[in-house]
């Protein structure tokens, strides 16, 4: 199950990562390539920073044929996908718990600290965000968005707790998966933000 | 004779990335560090990704003594480079076809799959120069120029297939170099260009 | 008493962060991660390009924990800041040449070439700012600024030699720490700079 929506938020985050790519006008190689950064740099920057090799679209290539063959469609179903704005949402919330859920799952298997096992969620589930948005030459979006990674905090934490407390696997998964996923959409339906910081005196 | 033709990729590298320092205006330090990142970051980005430690130059610190000496080269005759366009761009096609094959080696020789082998080579080939772009606040130019990626990706498709098939070695890297290098040429005197995605709504 | 420099070097280089993200307009939680990748991220990249693991953070959270708090208290003390310069140019200074010499250290440790030596203090030094401007969407300080990238290869350099001249440790870290404060505080009174390669031209 959580196999299956791995795979389905992968393909969403490429999705996104081309729409983004067509923004710039990128060719069809940069669609690509951005789309795969996006939808697997997260779990990539995670294994790199805890030394977890092999990484895994390196061990299933299949995950960059998915990522691509996603980008492609997008670019084929490009005059629609305006219409999609809140399936593209709402799976993309989906991804982010998810992902957020098997970066925890990575970090408790190598046995590291509690913080860094939220953390390791928290890179899975958002720096693929962050390097799609430096790529376009943007200031990350998640940087000031709608509670993204608070959620992902948040669905680790208590996907970690859980498992702490000794409930059932499946029922952890499932509750960390309900909760993040309705405090996200929830945070866009009403435009939830984290208070900003707003500085503009300059040190130098 | 890789070896040789290696050493005047990561030259050729160090001088164009040298040139777009200048054009920022950074200081000449700023212009080795951003030498060394083109030249030396696409190999350095895969072998991260592979776990293939240790570095090249970290194991041949010559590499960064030589990067930085190209680059102080490119500041001292500066005045005379723009009469070298084609020089540097038949180089610049050479470093990129040779990169892909050395990627291409070092993933076969950790018995990776066919796919990872070339995803190999196109990181050695072509991450260098999106450093540069990123570090030099531009979107990078191989997301949209001259079937840059395409050839490297062909390049290493090329060696792989004819190293399964049994050909020499030296026959195979005579192939892939001649037909990469010829297919990057005649794109940049054709301007051939991969198509391009468009996409100018907005999901959010 | 290296130990303790280093946390708050730690601690200013989330602070100067806090205040980047703080001038673009940043929420609470992107304030917190530049800050966590400025002050931890040239150590980190270090780590990873030397295979160094497990991380210094990963092994130790609470530097985490010390950077999002350096962060958060600027956050609070915001408005009295811009009175601090001089104190916040000293302490920075202080950090670039500690974590130069940590660096220098942990390449030792691993038995490193001396050039590569010098450049894990380089890296560790410099690296986190260079993360902070890419990731503030700017063209990195370092590649122009008052001999920062200098002061910490020379420090490097005066700290390595020492020790391979048989010097005891706590006179060769105080005399490096020394030479690399004084150079690098006169450089920011006098506004010493490298020179610049200015170059508007353009290959293609």
């Amino acid at each position: 199950m959580l196999t299956m929506i791995f795979y389905v938020a992968v393909t969403v985050e490429a999705m996104t990562a081309a729409l983004a790519a067509g923004r710039r006008k990128m060719d069809w190689f940069g669609v690509c390539v951005l789309a795969c950064v996006t939808a697997l740099g997260g779990g990539s920057a995670r294994d790199i920073i805890l030394g977890h090799y092999p990484l895994s679209w390196v061990e299933n290539p299949y995950l960059l044929v998915l990522s691509c063959g996603a980008a492609l469609l997008t670019i084929a179903i490009a005059r629609i996908v305006h219409r999609l704005r809140w399936p593209f949402l709402l799976l993309d919330a989906l991804g982010l718990v998810v992902f957020s859920i098997i970066g925890c799952n990575v970090g408790m298997a190598m046995g590291v600290h509690p913080v860094i096992v939220i953390v390791a969620g928290m890179l899975t589930g958002i720096v693929g965000g962050i390097l799609r948005d430096v790529l376009c030459n943007d200031i990350p979006l998640v940087f000031s968005g709608e509670l993204y990674a608070t959620v992902s905090a948040l669905t680790g934490a208590l996907y970690y707790a859980g498992l702490e407390l000794g409930w059932p696997h499946d029922l952890v998964i499932a509750g960390a998966v309900v909760v993040g996923f309705s405090l996200r959409v929830t945070a866009i339906m009403m435009k939830w933000e984290m208070p900003k910081f707003v500085y503009d005196k300059d040190l130098r």
